[in-house]
């Protein structure tokens, strides 16, 4: 690699203008370490007149990402725009068909795009590198690819969404419902004006995605196995599950069952005294487990501009100072395709919460009906509301299949006397 | 980097056996990530007819590791003998002095010879790695130097030794004496037969100067600026931290106070729930902070063959895959000096165990002398041992400058009513 790189960063949000302030403060930094001189060449943004907290040099200010690549002779690009689609793409692909290297913070991307935009880098030669994608300022990626190269990793999990943790760790601390402490999260810029992908799994479903296809050299899959979110808890679920002596966690899990893949989002309850019972607020961490390695687990600031900054600018100096690398730490050729476990035999034990109309053969007509799909029962709580004459039966059961407890719960809806679709949260 | 590698492996221990058949059974993979072809083309131990549990080549094995890179044309070298001088040292240096790519495990050599020898590598142009000398299978140095380059980092804080962190657990969970604790561990092959380094600090001590060096991008420091072990530790130590809420935990700390070097091992009390108060066993764990990224956690298992061959086979891919890199992240030259922080200004609360003749008097003579060094008391516990007519006093200190309580402790040698020097325990 040449001495002197020409830097484009595209996408100027939180994001973006720190990093450019990064990039400016460690030049110095950079070129000890990598022995190359950067130069800010071009940045874009959608709104050249936008008032920012730091100055912008207009001349080298695009709206448009590709006349960049047109005009100007491109080294490295950091795409930060974020969209799965649309012009995120469209930069990406023509930056690497360029033989620009291209680093990105962009999980949606990634996720779908991730096979394609992985070959197109091989072949042009140039890196791809998305370090920040998954878990902010964790390098999990790197960790994978090099740290941990050549162990056989067979499971991974991870709490992976910084608001979904934040919001269930200030439910359990504040006693506030889920719409107050969603408010809070979003005026402290904890949660996104519209939390959507965050809080129904979709955000930790695309980490996963990514990372088992790091973790076990296979191409990305496209199916969700098995997600769901965390709008569906309520502070009578948290206070249930501290009786209990658990907390309630949203997890990311994927690991090979039976040489088949399984993906899986969902919130979990967990022991209060475990290791990722303690991971709280808007920080993530991630357990691999390995051979040879054994257990590992990594755990650090999952979201925020400087967390996010760091992978970036770990992401340059790995283009700066190495060899083309492969996107996924091995070619497009040898990841292969990999069968998804059929979700259906899958077997936990359940949280289940019905909230009933409070009158006598009600709890009978539960009972009944979990037994009817072989669904036993370890442990029974009933919590009535007086005033509004319903209550909540909690019931803990013992390990049932995937497949028996989505028709019970779906041949509830019948059940007039079930006020609402029952909430699940299943035991890890 | 040509197609073909040829690697020699020296040391035929424990790791270097395991390596050895993870070298031959992973080949393809190797080749999948990395484009090259390895091939053994030398191995060497003291003893070659020595039985060993898998069939070595006698063809390429040899017992003097210098006429190997003598007689053969080798790439890259494993080192695996261990010793921080002699032919270890001797290897390492003619390797790089022939331009082969250098491996090792040792944290002996590159804490003593480090400077020295990542100048040697640079002027030749090959690597050095030594990611299996620091914390075993956590891929902490590769970390530090890739996945939070550019992070200024300001405190390094790692349970560093298995040996003694097993041992501190099995106490606490056994409820039985150091010495016994000791004979399991050895019998487990958690602790060596001459386990002293182990216990004394000294091992983790070499680890922290690895770890300062990388992390601040310094010169490593030739002094012992604070170090103890864990050898006077006592049951009744154990046991009465498990009284105060508290866990004893071997610490290795680095960090820059006041712009200057502040290295230091010591056992500390800290509080049962806290994170590193829950790493147990023969676990390691290392928390880095660091701006932007925060705190960043990485635990992992600290020893053992299976987790050093993690370590060792990710730098084999690393200098597989990649450009020279500089062996601590940044060239020789932009690696300063750094002046050592006055160890007398620290200051900390401390735990301190008297064993004394129990008559009157003599709880008065202990409190006078520490009021002399203004040590001012924050908790004191009497426990007689009525048969022995002696007692254990335990004194928990307000803050303290380590001047003073150093002439302090000191001071009582004097005192007959005194059977042995007070057991110092530092509060985190």
């Amino acid at each position: 690699m040449k001495k002197n790189i020409n830097i484009a960063v595209v996408g100027l949000g939180n994001v973006g203008s720190y990093l450019l302030n990064e990039l400016n403060k460690k030049k110095k930094d950079i070129e000890n370490k990598t022995g190359r001189k950067i130069y800010i060449a071009a940045v874009c943004a959608r709104n050249k007149n936008k008032k920012r907290k730091f100055k912008i040099n207009k001349k080298i200010f695009y709206q448009n990402p590709l006349k960049i690549i047109q005009n100007k002779k491109i080294d490295i690009l950091f795409e930060l725009i974020g969209k799965s689609d649309g012009i995120s793409k469209k930069i990406v692909e023509e930056s690497l068909k360029k033989k620009i290297h291209v680093i990105t913070a962009n999980k949606s991307l990634i996720s779908k795009h991730g096979d394609y935009l992985s070959l197109l880098a091989e072949k042009n030669k140039v890196n791809l590198e998305f370090e920040a994608s998954v878990a902010g300022g964790i390098p999990i990626l790197r960790t994978i690819k090099d740290g941990l190269a050549t162990n056989k990793i067979i499971k991974v999990v991870g709490i992976l969404n910084g608001t979904s943790n934040y919001i269930l760790t200030e439910m359990q601390n504040s006693n506030k419902n889920f719409d107050e402490v969603l408010k809070k999260a979003q005026s402290l810029g904890y949660a996104e004006p519209n939390p959507k992908f965050d809080l129904n799994g979709n955000d930790v479903l695309s980490k996963i995605k990514i990372l088992s296809s790091l973790a076990f050299n296979k191409k990305i899959s496209k199916f969700k196995n098995l997600m769901s979110g965390i709008e569906n808890i309520e502070l009578k679920d948290i206070r249930m599950a501290n009786e209990l002596g658990m907390k309630i966690k949203l997890l990311g899990i994927t690991e090979i069952v039976d040489g088949k893949l399984f993906e899986r989002v969902h919130p979990c309850l967990l022991k209060k005294e475990s290791y990722i019972g303690n991971i709280n607020g808007v920080m993530n961490a991630v357990i691999l487990n390995g051979t040879p390695v054994g257990e590992s687990v990594l755990q650090g600031e999952g979201a925020g501009p400087g967390p996010t900054s760091s992978s970036l600018m770990s992401d340059l100096l790995s283009v700066l100072r190495g060899n083309i690398k492969y996107p996924f730490g091995i070619s497009y050729k040898n990841r292969n395709k990999i069968n998804l476990y059929d979700v259906n035999k899958y077997n936990n034990s359940l949280y289940l919460r019905f909230e009933v109309i409070d009158k006598p053969g009600v709890l009978s007509q539960i009972t009944k009906n979990l037994a009817k799909y072989k669904i036993s029962i370890e442990r029974l709580i009933q919590v009535p509301e007086h005033k509004k004459k319903t209550a909540s039966i909690i019931i803990i059961t013992h390990r049932t299949s995937e497949f028996n407890s989505r028709k019970c719960l779906k041949s509830f809806k019948l059940n007039k006397n079930i006020l609402k679709f029952p909430t699940l949260i299943r035991l890890f």
